[in-house]
């Protein structure tokens, strides 16, 4: 069974897996406040595309429990000075920002005061968590006939269960694939700096019994050179309508590699991840983390204090590197019309 | 100046640095015997093609120190013992064998008893070290003209003073364009799993007061689509005849993006890294080293322990990604003959 990354928790907060600790320990947390878990956020507690814009909508929720009494003036600033917070804790997923204006726009459309919004808020949450978990397996469904029998997939970075409100995006198909009793095994980049292959793919992998291997990421070409590799699969944090899209730093190098490789490549997400408003990957903005993630670990230094360091969380991979898109409506092609989104 | 990797010591034992302990320390240790060279050499605390050869010559000297007052054959004998144990401690990089057969030969050669050919192999194994700093200043000669002012560099590992006697082969034409007072700037893959980019690399152009930014792996393949690289610039461990090389895991990767980008990509390695013995790159033996150097970092988990890793220390990049080869005889191209070696 794939890990349960998100719920709510027993007190109508939110109960997270704290995936800073991961591989070591397995931490539930309990976050009672929309600044809780922005910073949950911003601190990578949690992370991948789909699974912040469910905890975003679900912080919005948790974070308004205590105004239910407010009349619908007031509940609905304190509505949009949570949704400010929680929208700029991260600026390169679009899922984010798709799923605080679904939830704004819930809330001008329902009559009354606070009571009555904050019950049909806490709906649209579940229903956003639900609907993801629902469109992890259709993503799973339209990959399964890519991953066939004794297929050997390469993922990189986490597009799983820890990144979703389900069974993933990238690993969806794969997941299907090892229920369907197929041998897979999968080749997993490590996706340094914040090494979420190694700790969070690995580990969801090897929890649910799928054989995988840890490499560094500079293994990929090597691999593919000695045709180990039958597809790579991904994710994405946000999609252009002609197909660009951001990923994990990292994914546009394993996308030359494939395409020189004639390895079939592909980008795994839910269309809430197609960003209407973004003609190309141009104007895809890439946070900029701190380059201390790049030159310690844990606290010890990998590089000397004196070195700079670039730490861009992500790379934008143009389309014509891009086998096909699945996305919970099947195997695609760009340009991606605005409706899809 | 460029840090000095090795010398002998004031008992005549080896002065090494313990590239294990950078960049947190720069600790100089004294091995004594060939034991504790071959030691050194296996667990990276001494590494680098061309100063592991280097140091085996050296060690062999070191450990016979004990052995001057003994026959001729009992000498040999205990000569050869040495030389198989310091021979087989890593096999991807030639410059060992090498060193070890010209020393082995040069034993052979010389008349008389043991202090004799101590006095012989202990000049010769200096003549090793010298021709070294001479060939790394000619590498750098050859590749001046590659690095002209604000030129933007990538390296990979380190092919830098760290791994030879002298100011590198990869980063000698830095180290001369900032002799020369041209401003250049140098990208350092961190290169994973062992870190030698950022641990090594970062440490002695930082030491240098050479500009140096470290980054992820994963990260050159949106560098170079930025054109924010000039050229690529790396050492080898072993070269066919054909031009085919070995060097770090993640060097195959590098050619094949800079390939894809039109970036410059040389090789820059003294001639004893050139196997006369071998056509192509397919029979270059591949080192595999433990899983633990991919999974943990400082006994740190980085994936769960029931995962499996892969770890192959080395890649082989074929010669058709690299647009020249730089070695002390200048800027080459292959086939390189036998006398080349």
């Amino acid at each position: 069974m794939p890990v349960q990354a998100i719920a709510w928790s027993p007190s109508g907060g939110l109960r997270i897996v704290d995936q800073r600790a991961l591989p070591e320990a397995h931490i539930e947390r309990d976050l009672e406040s929309a600044e809780a878990v922005a910073e949950a956020i911003r601190t990578l507690q949690v992370r991948g595309a789909p699974l912040i814009g469910i905890a975003a909508a679900m912080g919005l929720v948790a974070g308004m429990r205590g105004e239910r009494a407010a009349p619908r003036e007031r509940f609905l600033a304190g509505l949009a000075a949570r949704a400010e917070l929680l929208g700029t804790s991260r600026p390169t997923a679009v899922n984010l920002r798709w799923a605080l204006e679904r939830m704004s726009r819930v809330a001008a459309a329902t009559s009354g005061d606070g009571a009555a919004i904050w019950e049909r808020l806490h709906a649209e949450a579940t229903a956003i968590w639900e609907e993801d978990r629902a469109m992890c397996r259709r993503i799973g469904e339209a990959g399964l006939a890519l991953v066939p029998p004794g297929a050997k997939v390469l993922t990189h970075c986490n597009a799983g269960a820890l990144a979703t409100g389900g069974i993933g995006t990238a690993l969806a198909p794969i997941y299907l694939a090892h229920e369907a009793g197929r041998r897979v095994h999968v080749f997993v980049d490590e996706t340094r700096p914040v090494l979420q292959g190694a700790r969070l793919t690995a580990w969801e992998l090897t929890r649910a019994g799928i054989p995988c291997t840890v490499i560094a990421d500079g293994a990929a070409g090597m691999l593919m050179r000695q045709a180990q590799v039958d597809l790579v699969l991904v994710g994405a944090d946000r999609i252009a309508t002609n197909g660009d899209f951001a990923n994990k730093i990292g994914t546009y190098s394993l996308a030359v590699l494939a395409l020189h490789h004639g390895v079939p490549f592909y980008c795994a997400a839910p269309s809430s991840t197609i960003d209407p408003a973004l003609a190309n990957g141009d104007g895809i903005p890439i946070e900029q983390r701190p380059a201390e993630e790049v030159k310690t670990l844990a606290g010890r230094p990998l590089a000397p204090a004196a070195a700079a360091a670039l730490n861009p969380a992500f790379d934008v991979t143009p389309a014509r590197y891009v086998t096909g898109y699945l996305t919970e409506r099947g195997l695609r092609q760009p340009p991606f019309a605005t409706g899809d989104a």
